[in-house]
């Protein structure tokens, strides 16, 4: 390292760029894919194909197909994180309404649907299973920290923790009662009569 | 019909039992098929085998792929409602907690995680999909009349039907919680929670 001149450094970081640009798209293909396509339809080459990489670069970055796609959840997942705190930079948030309503968000669309193929296939393919399970874990303890922050929850309140649980238990329902009609409709009728109820316990430990 | 003897009806009233049968082994085998395999590793010949009966005889009963695990989905739902409202013969239950209990009950297990597979499947596949999505509203309103009833809801004040409406949403989230590792003690503590919500708000009811 310390013998690095400063203009191999000011060549290597492009390509560092590069690098790490090859691997966001083939992330943001490998969800798309997974979202349009089902685990069955999602291989490294397919996703190569729709980033526009070649298949040996994408092997690179991913030497296997539960590498690709477990890294694809995570990523996403990541920046939808990142996004969620974003619509609320002040923390805590005095509309709870409209944080459940951007926590529910979270549970459609594309990052979703790519998650629970990933589920429903790891519930079958024993190569997946663990790797999965411990990704859904992860994801779901962040959701939580977010979800607990952003609503102001005082978790040493008895019943609040389980409140937030059941608050995102009912979001991934949700979810699933969207995969296959457009449920926004009675979505945001339940998420107000929800946000109100949540609203009653967590008020408690305000 | 009118020229049928007695002695032929006698011979064909067994003949229809068997055939009965018959389908009812294929119905669970499908969904036993479908929970463990997915629907890539679920056809015909693989659940005709599973049941002991021929191929040929299987056909004859649901000529198509979508035929059978639509039928056996529905059966198994059928089944579950049944039995739940064998629960709770008396109707509507003072405890409102056992209720709620035994209405998530329904998202866990192997009905659950067929039908799981058939959702997932028909939202990348147009053959499934129509029949699937008409399926699943049927078997939702159902499961919502049954919920209403037990639980004694008053429909008629405002916010009791998004309240059970939520409630089986949060019941189908905790479904999918359960489906890569075993979330039972959680669930128990999220339900004694949401139940007692739900018991504010449907308490004004009645």
């Amino acid at each position: 390292m310390g013998g690095v001149s400063t203009a191999d450094r000011a060549e290597r970081v492009p390509k560092q760029d590069r690098s790490r640009a090859t691997r966001q798209r083939l992330l943001e293909a490998a969800v798309s894919c997974l979202a349009e396509h089902g685990w069955a339809g999602s291989t490294v080459s397919v996703v190569a194909e729709r980033a526009g990489v070649s298949r040996g670069a994408a092997q690179h970055h991913f030497p296997t197909r539960e590498d690709l796609f477990t890294a694809a959840v995570e990523y996403v997942a990541e920046e939808r994180s990142t996004a969620l705190r974003a619509l609320f930079p002040e923390g805590a948030a005095d509309d709870r309404h409209a944080v459940v309503a951007a926590l529910v968000d979270l549970y459609t669309g594309p990052l979703f649907r790519a998650a629970l193929h990933l589920w429903v296939a790891a519930s079958n393919e024993e190569q997946l299973r663990p790797r999965v399970t411990e990704l859904e874990s992860r994801v779901g303890r962040e959701t939580h920290r977010i979800a607990v922050d952003l609503l102001a929850a005082d978790e040493s309140v008895p019943g609040v923790r389980e409140a937030v649980q059941g608050l995102l238990d009912m979001a991934r329902g949700l979810g699933l009662a969207n995969l296959l009609t457009d449920d926004a409709a009675r979505r945001e009728r339940v998420v107000t009569q929800w946000a109100g109820l949540l609203e009653e316990t967590l008020g408690r430990g305000r």
